[in-house]
């Protein structure tokens, strides 16, 4: 695969496609007579496409798309009941938390696309991306508790983006919300006319590649690890993380190019 | 007391009543002329209601209504300015925040229905619940600020629900807020129309009475638990609870049915 | 200094004036041509300023203002750059997260008054009082990610006021943000129209300084110290600050007072 000339990859029996354009690279969930459900294959075949992209320095942004009338239908609940044993289905979760973990733990930015409606782990999933672009036809729901099996494992990401009655709404009722409202309630970062879906994330992503890709990396990985600290102890770390950035060539780069009026010249390194 | 039928206690001498419809049962803080305030008796009352509906498996949803001009205007400032002993404040406190904890940790989901003013630990009662519907008169704040007696227990429950800037302004100044910025700001679920309140409420609450208790139960715990953890280890959590959940009869019973596209039978087990 | 008479520091040479209008406090960043820049001169002023205030009981509110086009540009890049060993830069980054820390412990409340842009750690600064007031001309970014080095350390305070899809939109892209949606994100407490700021940010001061001071003093620093912790053991811990708070003098007065129909009388203390 050669940088900088679009590379596509339509064979229409894989699960997940992927077309890098330059830095950026969009991975299309492509099971679209099963509303993108997660199954076992499919979460496999994500994950590994992820496991890619994660070594591949040319690449500096991730859009995460889908094909068909849904973004994500969440599990796939045929495959899921024909599992008998309960180490079966303990794997099954496993493996979608592991692919959760994942995208979080990507060095380069993960921005979700989203056209149409993100269910149950499809909504997890949009939760789990760094950032999330949705048209006006996209709906979020997380409607586990209609079928018996309350969405535990997708409030883990739904519950550390919205507030807790939201979330509570959203997890108790099972309704949906529109992406207005998913943008108010801090769901996902961008709403924007259906139309305009794909030039605006494709936007997005492109203005954050074009960022020396070493800055992001060091800045996506410290967030989610100060989240979790205390304020003492995060402003410590943070300080760390300012102070090794600015040892590294692109922040010396950025800033003089900065002072003297001039656009920088990145080494992501 | 039998399920499915109505059961009314309206002894007008109770602080705390209660009306069964089905697996919905409605406490309503009958104190309007203290404006419902929590005074040591009136937390007994509604801690003693909550432990019986704790046990009582024909109950899979409550309501927490309130009779009179206020919804519950927090602490009985006269009870409190009557006890000396620090010990007396001390218990006091307590009482308070075990049955904000006793909320938190019924096995049911809470829903205040909030149709006015809901003050300090009144304010307080409201996000503790897991959902909270208010009508357009209903307002909300924090003003022991006020009386030289910050409302730092109510700060609790307050400022895990909404952004510390806005609980901040709410602690700091007293001012009330309405029902739409209580909304906007995260501190309730639902926003309605004053004459609907009671009607909204009722669905709500009926709409998830209608689905397995088991789920609900088992959800609402983990919620409240994975809040607290790292989010690694909230994954882990996770699935262990979609695991067991999913050895349960009715995950079993509620994919069947959605994939069969029949209506579920719960046994709630 | 005599209390009650308003007193003007104006030398134009001072990098921080000061000006005290009976219990209230106005910290004026005074670098307009720096766009009041973050130097290591400027952070040393704020922070000599602010432990000065620390121990000064006249004191009961902080406002922090901004002379010029910007409120605060963030650190001095100029300065920054001329660094060239490790040790400065971690020092300049210990030397910026104390004084954000310093706000955060200081006893008494700390209102940023926001007239324009907020940049980078002029963001973190905004994001760290405990409230905020802007007006319409004001801006929020954090636009480190262009020049090479990500806003590692304004992060902290920024997660810790929106969702983190709101703070990772403002983190990746350096995109500014308005008051008003800074306001529905969380990371702002009030906004009001450009020609109202200066007074609205008095009243709201006034009003706060009102109150007994020992009252705020001693609910600020619970504020935070109870964020860090599960929600059982910050029950037990706000519970011993109410028990504490209603042994003073103010309590009691203020207590009385409202049940009196009178105004209280503080000692706060």
């Amino acid at each position: 695969m050669t940088r900088n000339s679009p590379t596509s990859h339509t064979d229409a029996n894989e699960l997940v496609l992927r077309e890098d354009q330059g830095p950026v690279t969009t991975l299309t969930l492509n099971a679209p007579q099963s509303r993108n459900a997660l199954s076992g294959a499919m979460m496999g075949a994500l994950h590994t496409a992820l496991d890619k992209i994660a070594t591949d320095e040319s690449i500096r942004c991730v859009i995460l798309a889908a094909n068909g009338p849904a973004f994500c239908a969440g599990h796939d609940l045929k495959e899921m009941n024909g599992i008998s044993a309960c180490d079966g289905h303990a794997a099954l979760f496993s493996q979608c938390s592991a692919l959760m973990m994942r995208i979080v733990t990507l060095p380069q930015p993960v921005i979700a696309r989203v056209h149409a409606v993100a269910t149950a782990a499809g909504c997890q999933l949009v939760a789990s991306c760094d950032l999330a672009v949705a048209g006006t036809y996209a709906k979020f729901a997380t409607p586990g508790v209609n079928i018996g099996l309350f969405c535990s494992t997708p409030m883990v990401a739904l519950s550390r983006n919205v507030s807790r009655k939201h979330a509570m709404r959203m997890l108790l009722t099972g309704d949906p919300i529109d992406a207005q409202t998913a943008w108010q309630m801090g769901l996902i970062s961008d709403v924007v006319e259906d139309d305009d879906l794909i030039t605006a994330t494709d936007d997005l992503a492109k203005r954050i590649a074009s960022r020396s890709g070493m800055t992001v990396k060091l800045g996506k990985e410290a967030f989610y690890r100060q989240l979790e600290m205390p304020l003492s102890a995060a402003y410590d770390f943070a300080s760390r993380v300012m102070t090794e950035n600015m040892q590294k060539h692109d922040a010396r780069e950025g800033i003089g190019a900065f002072v003297e009026k001039r656009h920088p010249e990145w080494r992501h390194e």
